[in-house]
């Protein structure tokens, strides 16, 4: 097998004094943070398609970026090159998952059973190189967005024939996922939705999309796949509105169908943003209704109304971010996966290791400084306090279900007015400024 | 009774070529739109917060508005001329509804018993009031919201005792909207939200909330009230994060405690936009759950991030809405309240009639069109065209329940690639525009 | 020649009654509105790299739309046959004008000369063409943003090599448009901006954006190019600030570099909205200024965040901007270049005559209603009473010069407390919409 | 003199490990960096309207914030209290500047004499107050927003009465502000733009604002005040459109009426933001033209759409910002005035104490680390790096003016196709980061 970076070695942790910028200065893969490695913790995953398939091509502008190993032809050997390079990359950047949609890793052939057959014999290297690297499937996904044939939706399609041609697409993608051993597997919808409701039966694509996602559970448990599926939020873009709008939007979609105890949530920073929410709020919002499954570790532009995807480098919210994966306990068997693409004039190999390393050390530090929160426990305690009066009293008993407005005006008259306490907003946000490194 | 608005008399209908802005163009009460009267299609309604206690005030500036009947004082008599004046407002406009909070129509007392008391007083009077001009209570609501005890929330509130006095005050007002013939009772959670997640248990908050709801739903079964409970969904402001985000939002969340059996949607233009939707697009959501319970007809400036409150001037945007109302067979005892407000600098009380008088025509106008549009039926035709696959053969297996991923595998495979079939937005659009007047 | 539409007739006029969407309803070419040809007056022109060169491919996924006449090759045959089948195409649409970039109409060589050749060869064709058919080149363009040389800026380049390779595109472009008998010339600085401001030099980069223009402003002398010299501004996307952000900052900019007397403005509905300005305060902004030279005809969704160009279908919206055009009495050498793309999933050629159709009738309803509002003169009347303190005493004092803030002063010492007057808003708003068919 | 705030004892330099939320941890007066004293970096400044007469008041609710020493009314001895407390605050924050509008420290009265003449009163004593403690006035500035007469704009109102009112006030304003040795005068135009086009003369509003500002120039060399008068751009809010939208355009404007001499420019994070612009893009843009003359620090919350005016918190924020300082050599006899409010939840005085240390010491950790990136010099390194093509050959005969497109051509012929190079975003992002504390 040639080097196909031959530049770069593997990066090592330097420490937070190094100036050195491929390599790390937060992430130390086998340091012990609260009791786990934190390989463990954050379970990094890299995005095939934007590592390996972006090519830096935007609405206005074609390919800036040309890999060698890459030939920009739909060969077979062509993919087999790009995943060996994904491999190699991700043994030099140190990560040990990766996540793809089918058609990133194998070419769409002219039919079904072509493109089928492209996939099993990349899936068969993959697998390959899996055992031989101990690199791992964090989750894969069908692509049901590229092609024309999807372009008014996959299982939200006006035309059952588009709506039968995904799950055929679907099925093989869940077995692919099995087959590699895949932890999770995700769904996200690009193309359900609409752009117009004029033309638009949107209650009756809706009910179409529950059915679909029940037959994909029903097929999960047919074949024995153990993973969780996950559904990735996001309010627009491509579509004018995209139906799994948001973290709150999806569970109670799910409820209202039944389907809540067979998926969880793959939380994009994006994608909360472009619904107006912040990362930490869609995150928070999962994991309250024990549905938060994983997470997809990129950053938007908050002055840009588009998907950026652009590598996290922010250390606070990271730092939020880390604070509600371990206060539930862990991310579980899902993890963090870069779905951020290197900017458009990032034309170099470098600056995709770069660009990782930069993340990796982001959400590094805001682990370390999550535990550090946690540990301390003085930002818990004052929102414990704040809540201290449904402990006992009154609280307790509205919160047993023991109290009625009869009741409750009774108490509310022998009481009088509440004595009114601080929010103490600029403590909370001074508080964890100096508890952020 | 003193004339309070001496220099404007009832306002007519002169029919489209009017120049008159003291005239309707278009609304014309008792005109017949398909087989029922148009005011009984659209059973306006006026705010009573906006119309008789906007000041002008806003953040940056103080009351340019100053009504000759209101001396600007709390007290009893001064709360009795302003609902006078409602009420002869009403009259002259030919509106039949109006609105309120608990507080808009009585001033706040001291204590909670005292606050009681001037509501009683001044509901007394209303009630005569509603027998000698018929006019009627749309919907009655409690402001949780104004007062400082409130500022961090009422149901969602850290400390219970907030929640009870929030229960008491809901209480009176469901009783006093009940003892006013009022057609549903409306919940805007004005701070049931966060300023900062910091400092917030989430989950428990909407826990509180739900306990809140199922109280209220208790208490309207207990004193025999048969309106709606109507959820008015709103993203932000005041709260950076309000609880009841959109439509989507408040339906899973009533559906996730066991509580949309109870509770139906009052849906406005502005809070719709706010989150990211159209109008059109929320007032969908809740008809397609069956749960459309009333509207909110004001419109936002789509360029601003704030609730603006303006009237409703967009005939396309009232025609969408009137669709959604007609297609699912009126707003039954639920209505079209304008909850806006004249501008700062629109300081006369001619400017409020206006207002109306505009808003008010912007909805007929709508209705004609949607009537219009609904008789022709070539717009609804050619949705259903779109959508035929699902009629028999693989869609109707899909549909019924009858198809698994491996049928359709099989399905898939036996058919090959779908038709492209052109979407035909501008079609749609331009097709709409031309069955617009 | 073949026919490469032959399925379409030429559209014709038809009147508001008609129900064929292959017809007009408003656009009657030859109309006369207030002494001058509907034609004239709104001069429309069919944006080639839209209607020609869209293919429905976006950030997530692939071309939808295949052209019969178009072969998907970059040959020069399969330039002239687009080329061909767009000039019939504007025949059948009865449209006069069209404006396109370098390189939509001719294929990019792998050098500057063999592109320069290409397009030499094409423009020969075009010549022919227009002359053949009456059909003239409104603008026409370079594209600097699409080859990943311009990918950090043409003008803007960090890399003065890139400028040099833009300023012999410009030239070119310049001189093939001064050959086909454009009658202006338009810059739309694609990638004249920053991605970030960590790498950036911006007022470096503000100084050779001014250096290009100018050199440009006296090439157009050099060879005796009579047309206008356009800057279109946008305020972001693809980069993500753009230097020609909005009308007022390229205005202040072209001041401050001397540079106002050179060029004029092409204001795009969509830009301005993505500035957080509505079309028509662009567009003022421009003719106040005597900057008004074009328009861009289109419409984004104000609920999204990226150019979406759409074909503009607001009537409202297209009343307000012919408003402005008369106002300065006429668009002169500009026109309405309807840079509107149908959507993705619009893939017949149909959908882009209905589109076309549908945002031609919406111009010519709004020039009616613009018409209509002027002749009839009340809503201007109103306007100008509003401001009538300025033509006489202390307002004309002050307009004049002659006033100070000493004499101010006294003045208002002597006179007291301003007296509040109504805004109207709600009136001006009511009585353009009884102004609006 | 009564403490008014005796809980809490002058703010001292704890260090970065201190927990006590009431010390500061950055911020430390008097250390050396660049050679240049923090404090004198810095020059904070607490603004008046929020920090003494901020009520928690919003558009959905009353006060929530009583200070002891503040009774609520409109008298002279309370406005005194105010005073007093003001320079308390400042004394025990150790915070040596203060910012007003003159209606913030004395009442306005029924006539502008009156007005006048409490303003008179008040500052005697503010006079002495800044005597006895070094306590100085960073900036003065007349308050033409809040009244109802200035509802339609001051010097843009319709009214020629509204223009001379408000140029006796700002007069008064001037006086005040040379009297009390501020160091600059700013303007800000609160209701400057307008609600709706449909009812104004845009053009003529400008020039009369133009008009207005040439008469304070004129009026502050006539008394002799030194200091620089500042325009503060704001985009949005109160009014739908405001004239002094942002940097730029406020730049192009003072440019095009022959202005930009006598002005510099206020800049405030949340103003820049809601113009869709970063907070450093707006400095660089203002340092750019030579006219950043002082800043308004605070955050808004990208995610909403209003003005929050929050304490700013965030590090990498504040280091940009103070990169742009640096830059320019320093902000000079301007300064950090924190126009910023704590939440309307945070009622105690201690939360303003914490919120003004917060943002304290958020941009002295931001000075810090703008020093240590200047120091360091490796960014800016980069940065020239990327523009070497500039400084010799072609750049450098184009920066110089001898290029044209006649040559420009003959030598991009010559030199063919540009060598594509990295812009390296990412490589910035996380160079920025490992240099911020």
């Amino acid at each position: 097998m040639p080097e196909f970076i031959p530049g770069i070695k593997k990066i090592k942790y330097e420490g937070p004094d190094s100036r050195n910028v491929l390599a790390f200065r937060h992430y130390n893969a086998d340091e012990i943070i609260m009791g786990k490695k934190m390989k463990d913790h954050l379970r990094f995953a890299v995005a095939y398609w934007h590592t390996l398939r972006g090519s830096g091509a935007d609405p206005f502008g074609s390919q800036t970026m040309c890999r060698p190993w890459d030939d920009g032809s739909d060969s077979i050997a062509n993919a087999e090159r790009r995943l060996r390079a994904n491999f190699e990359f991700l043994q030099k950047l140190g990560v040990e998952y990766y996540c793809f949609h089918d058609r990133d890793i194998a070419p769409e052939g002219k039919t079904l059973p072509q493109s089928n057959k492209n996939l099993g014999a990349i899936v068969k290297i993959a697998r390959q190189l899996q055992n031989n690297t101990g690199i791992k499937l964090l989750w894969g996904t069908a692509n049901l967005f590229s092609h024309p044939r999807y372009m008014c939706g996959a299982s939200t399609n006006p035309d059952a024939h588009v709506f039968a041609y995904a799950a055929a697409q679907v099925k093989k993608a869940m077995e692919v996922t099995l087959e590699l051993g895949g932890e999770n597997y995700v769904f996200w919808g690009g193309r359900e939705g609409y752009q117009t409701l004029l033309n638009t039966d949107m209650k009756r694509e809706l009910d179409h999309l529950a059915r679909f996602l029940s037959m994909a559970h029903n097929y999960k448990k047919e074949i024995g796949f153990k993973g969780a599926l996950l559904i990735e939020p996001k309010p627009k873009e491509p579509m004018r509105h995209q139906y799994d709008f948001d973290a709150a939007t999806v569970i109670g979609f799910l409820k209202g169908h039944g389907l809540d105890k067979g998926f969880k949530l793959n939380i994009e920073a994006n994608h909360a943003t472009l619904a107006g929410h912040t990362f930490e709020h869609d995150l928070q919002t999962a994991s309250d209704a024990g549905m938060l499954g994983s997470i997809d570790a990129n950053t938007g532009d908050l002055l840009l109304g588009w998907d950026t995807d652009q590598f996290p480098m922010d250390i606070k919210s990271c730092t939020l971010a880390m604070l509600v994966v371990l206060n539930q306990g862990g991310i579980g068997a899902g993890g963090l996966n870069f779905d951020a693409k290197v900017r458009r004039e990032s034309i170099t190999i470098e600056d995709l290791f770069t660009a990782h390393i930069g993340g990796m050390d982001a959400f590094a530090l805001g682990l370390k400084n999550a535990a550090r929160i946690i540990t301390e426990g003085s930002l818990k305690k004052m929102v414990k306090d704040r809540y201290q009066s449904w402990e006992s009293g009154i609280g307790a008993a509205i919160e047993s279900g023991k109290a009625s407005f009869v009741e409750l005006e009774k108490w509310a008259l022998a009481h009088g007015e509440p004595t009114p306490r601080s929010g103490n907003q600029e403590k909370f946000e001074s508080m964890l400024n100096s508890r952020i490194i």
